[in-house]
């Protein structure tokens, strides 16, 4: 480390921490974020010390801010932060967490809280554009519109969905909502392939809206391809030709198998991989 | 201050924290319960320096924990910290937060992860007990068997409900269920009266069990007095003789108006302000 050293919190040097701009390992105990989840957050890949598709993650980041009424901080101290932790060794991963700050006790939210920004690096866990098996969980979605699509600080259902396996080799947990249509993984947002058209699940009562998710939908619009936003049912997923899962670090998942069913490689994942990368 | 000094945090003086048995002002940055909410809590209140209703207050906490498969810290180290803020000088709330504890990025659980144990005094906001006017909020909560009844940390719902209101004389807001069902207020749980009948919702799919509900219902039990567990629509809720929202801090708030609807006191308030204060 040089220049803006930044310390590893935790002790074990595997990530490196900026509270409000200031180096620290640690909150403030009242922080809104802590007490009630009130903040969203940003996970974002860092390459070759580039944080990528910042224009994106900046933009979701201020529109989820927006939702819940929190002042978003500027975009250039947030991105001068993040390129901070992105030019220390090992960094691979930046994740953004903003709060509406800390205050009193109590639900009621005071006129004026000071939003708070944290800026973590952690090194990039590999796995990146691969071919995955995944599973169905049994954790149903809960529909909350004020909420849905925001990547907000209320996870526990994706806690409890993620908790539901330990197999090494399931790479990721398909959820349903309570109607029993397909929303999402536990982490990623889903694609299906159904005769060359591309098809999202709607994620207008449940999910997160995810930066992966928009770039695709652009770069199919960008590229003339067929692309919907729709209902997507269990039995529309297995009947599909393929099958995708996508968020800002893993790029793009092919699902090559789903309990008993397999999927064989038909060459859009790697059509989808490129078309993130672009430029747009 | 003296003995075992805490030190306020926020710079204000405000607040107590004991952070893990430490006197802090902050926690770890990666704590799960500030990442995803990964945590639950409990509000208690302090009087003449005792910590009331502890039995009932750990019990729920075990409880709660256990939902989430998180660790419970053991009764004798809570009580004691609790006890110690409980001593402080204008301590009149005693909040408690159990987070899941710090570890790598990501929703899967460490089989490893230490709980992470919060330990605040605030001074008590006072309107104990009494007469009260509310109003409908417009969201509406969410459906999670899984999540129903725990008090955890993701509390968006509640933060939203309660930002849609501001005039002082509204002192809590009804909140329903997407079938119009009324489950509680944003920080509070509900009870009617029926020709001399206690009831209060049914919470299997939102809404949180509090521990002054369910010392009422205990309360109605050993003192003869029917009461139920119930299904209680909007209809039913303005159509009751009475109407009382509960909590471990006011204890029974009387509705004394809703909108265009008002109650006269039938007295029914004060009977319940007695039975929570038993020995039981």
């Amino acid at each position: 480390m040089k220049g803006n050293e930044v310390k590893g919190a935790g002790g074990r040097g595997e990530s490196l921490v900026l509270v409000n701009g200031l180096q620290a390992d640690s909150v403030n105990a009242l922080d809104r974020g802590l007490h009630y989840g009130d903040g969203v957050f940003r996970t974002i890949r860092v390459v070759e010390g580039e944080v990528r598709w910042w224009e994106d993650q900046y933009r979701k980041l201020a529109e989820d801010c927006a939702a819940l009424a929190i002042p978003c901080p500027a975009r250039e101290v947030l991105e001068a932060e993040a390129r901070q932790l992105a030019g220390e060794p090992g960094v691979g991963v930046i994740k953004l967490i903003v709060t509406r700050g800390s205050g009193r006790r109590g639900y009621a939210i005071q006129a004026d809280a000071a939003p708070g920004r944290i800026v973590m690096g952690f090194p990039f866990p590999g796995r990146e554009n691969i071919d995955v098996r995944v599973r169905w969980c049994e954790l149903k979605l809960s529909s909350q519109p004020r909420l849905a699509g925001i990547k907000h600080l209320n996870r526990l259902e994706n806690v409890l969905a993620r908790s539901e396996w330990a197999e090494p080799d399931i790479a990721e947990g398909l959820l349903c909502d309570e109607s029993g249509q397909v929303i999402c993984g536990t982490m990623t947002n889903l694609f299906i392939v159904e005769q060359s058209r591309l098809i999202t699940p709607e994620l207008s009562r449940c999910g997160v809206a995810g930066v992966a998710r928009s770039r695709i939908l652009r770069a199919a619009a960008r590229h003339g391809q067929k692309a919907a936003v729709e209902a997507v049912s269990r039995e529309r997923l297995l009947a599909a030709d393929e099958v995708f899962l996508c968020n800002s670090l893993i790029g793009i998942w092919r699902v090559a198998k789903l309990d008993n069913k397999t999927w064989p490689d038909e060459g859009g994942a790697q059509k989808l991989r490129v078309w993130l990368d672009e430029n747009n």
